[in-house]
């Protein structure tokens, strides 16, 4: 029995989204109402009853785990997801491009994104290469992501994720120097490397030709490397080992990729899967289905929905979640060997057009296979979930869908 | 107000057990229905959404209890329920009669159930309870209960549940040593006993005129005792004491008759109550009812759904569901006082025909009684408890039956 597992990135809605209907509701979805007529819904609660969820942490307890144990910060999981190896011991942090300049208080910030950069950041991030920290024993590697995005990391013995940010946030306000947050030897050593990487990161960048052309064309120039949310890698245990299945993740998003990666899940890479609202989701159903071969297990993680939310745009996101239907879903509802496999369609959490950002609403869950008891829901969307088979419940979608693919080990005996 | 508490063994069932319906809905249960009708249903996560639950966690859970917190393995209550006397302190293990025969290389084992040896357990108890261990200090303890299965106890000071098994599980595997999992001497001495009688097991079993028959008759000798499973006792709250009640169980499995005993239950012996799907149902309803004179709570185990299910007998399992409804149920409907009772009716997990296990589905639920809120559900399965007023919930049925009766302390003032 194999199992799919697709998460559309801040599915959910609220009825003033568009005047009085969710995108959900909204948004013509044929072939999820298929897979809703014949299978099971209901409302989950990504994390908990009024617990508003971010990305990170919602993956983490739909994937079965409990974040309030695991979660240190998603720094880990940035890293994961953009390449590096992280090991235990490491602290993780994620990583801007910005822009400051040089006053008698010292480095003032201009612009925390360097002027949203758009090219280049290959360059600066092998620039940032090729710093050595005088911190004894301190390793650092650095990749840079989308935009002014990248995440850092540190390896060395003794360091610790208990130090305070460099960002100063404020646009004219000094950059701060990094410090412990907690006792012993540890965290100042970790703080006095990040300071030590800061002031770095400025004299290697400030006076690069890339930074020079970027001034000439009256763009803000990437001259230091902001750092935040350091984090040390949780103990995870991984799903391959607790399930005995092999398992892929296919994301555009380096977040849910590194998230999928801390969990034991191989990445699955899919040109053309951006994780933005222009992402090709025929390719990732192709992939989808190439990997149903050799996997027991693929989760989908498909974002545009909540990039469209957090635009505040709600025909971006029904439309959106239209194409989902089409180009994602139908390929799956005609090719899938429905004898055999369980798929569970849901969302990490409800992301509000007219909010802008995550709310703690729950997001409708859909589960169909053979062993699914079938409800008698035949529309996928916020107000027919809460009449659905499932009821309403916390978390833990993918040990539902591993215990329906009777892939999960029994607590006691 | 007094309480009955039901609980049918891997009463849920999956739409894969006949053909699009699972055995209760296949079922004709009228008393069953009756009571839903006067009642209220729900369903039920024995321990979590998505948690596949053992029995015993199970139990443990559906009688209030956090068994992520307080389980420390089946061992404990196979000894309670087999009438060892278990004290604070104790090791406690399951154990298997095993045939194994002398190699080269040491024991080598033949079959971890001495061909499912059907007689003389009591004779082969009688042997083992000759067993001196040289450990000083180490008193050992031992019962047979069903075919091949015993349970066995260690006690003395300073010993550990932190051992390896000696059950090479694979046949024609030599048996293995016994070794500490944990620091400290506590393991180290448990180990050596487990090692020590083992050994003196096969000492004493191997000749035994018993045996000797066994092999003549072309039947395997039951020549050594398995232990697994090591479990020390641990805290669990009395029933009584919680509630203020008087509390007893009916039950013919040992398992369940353990977890009842280690909450502080009295347990009542009902003749022709064997755990399986021969048992006398009339006779345990007729013991129900007398103990309603004297307890105010009885919680009375049913375990032939479950085993059915095991079976994968879909047939077996329906017809066992209607004998339910026909011989236990019926009577109570009948004879209770319905103004001062109040009666929940459940299973411990869904056991899967098709799977043959248990699965984490969640499980039809039934409260009925004067405080019972009643909703529209006239009748008890799986689809139609998904309806009910009771929705989902995970676990304390005990504790909303007693709270029904007006029994349950407050948290908090």
């Amino acid at each position: 029995m194999k199992g799919i597992l697709v998460i559309a990135d801040g599915l959910g809605g609220r009825p003033t989204d568009m005047d009085g209907r969710t995108c959900l509701e909204a948004a013509r979805t044929p072939h999820l109402d298929e897979l809703t007529d014949r299978g099971a819904v209901g409302l989950v609660d990504p994390i908990g009853p009024g617990i508003r969820p971010g990305s990170d942490t919602a993956h983490l307890s739909l994937l079965g785990y409990n974040p309030h144990e695991l979660y240190t910060g998603r720094g880990v999981f940035e890293c994961l997801g953009i390449g590096l190896d992280v090991r235990p011991g490491d602290i993780c942090f994620r990583a801007n491009f910005a822009t400051v300049e040089a006053s008698k208080d010292g480095l003032r910030l201009v612009d925390r994104r360097a002027g949203r950069i758009e090219s280049g950041q290959e360059e600066l991030a092998a620039t940032l290469g090729t710093m050595r920290l005088k911190t004894p024993g301190v390793e650092i590697q650095f990749r840079a992501s989308t935009e002014h995005r990248g995440a850092l990391l540190l390896r060395g013995k003794d360091l610790s994720p208990h130090v305070s940010e460099t960002d100063p946030h404020e646009v004219g306000a000094t950059m701060r120097t990094a410090g412990p947050t907690a006792d012993g030897a540890a965290a100042k050593r970790t703080a006095a490397a990040v300071n030590e990487l800061t002031r770095q990161s400025y004299e290697l960048l400030k006076d690069l030709p890339l930074n020079r052309e970027r001034a000439a064309a009256g763009k803000l120039p990437a001259n230091i490397l902001l750092v935040r949310g350091a984090a040390d890698c949780p103990h995870i245990p991984s799903i391959p080992s607790i399930y005995g299945v092999r398992g892929a993740v296919i994301a555009g998003g380096a977040l849910y990729r590194g998230v999928a990666l801390a969990c034991g899940l191989d990445s699955i890479d899919v040109p053309g899967a951006t994780g933005g609202l222009d992402t090709d989701l025929r390719a990732k159903a192709e992939a989808t289905l190439a990997a149903l071969a050799t996997y027991d297990l693929v989760f989908v993680h498909i974002k545009g929905t909540d990039n469209a939310a957090h635009d505040q745009n709600a025909a971006a996101k029904t439309a959106f979640i239209e194409r989902i239907d089409a180009e994602f879903i139908a390929p799956l509802v005609e090719r899938i060997d429905w004898k055999s496999t369980h798929l569970a369609f849901t969302g990490d959490h409800t992301t509000s057009i007219d909010y802008g950002d995550h709310t703690a609403d729950p997001v409708p869950v859909l589960f169909v296979g053979p062993n699914v008891r079938r409800d008698d829901v035949t529309s996928f969307n916020e107000h027919t979930a809460a009449r659905g088979g499932l009821l309403r419940f916390s978390g833990q979608v993918l040990p539902m869908l591993m215990s329906l693919a009777n892939r999960c080990p029994k607590f006691g005996s």
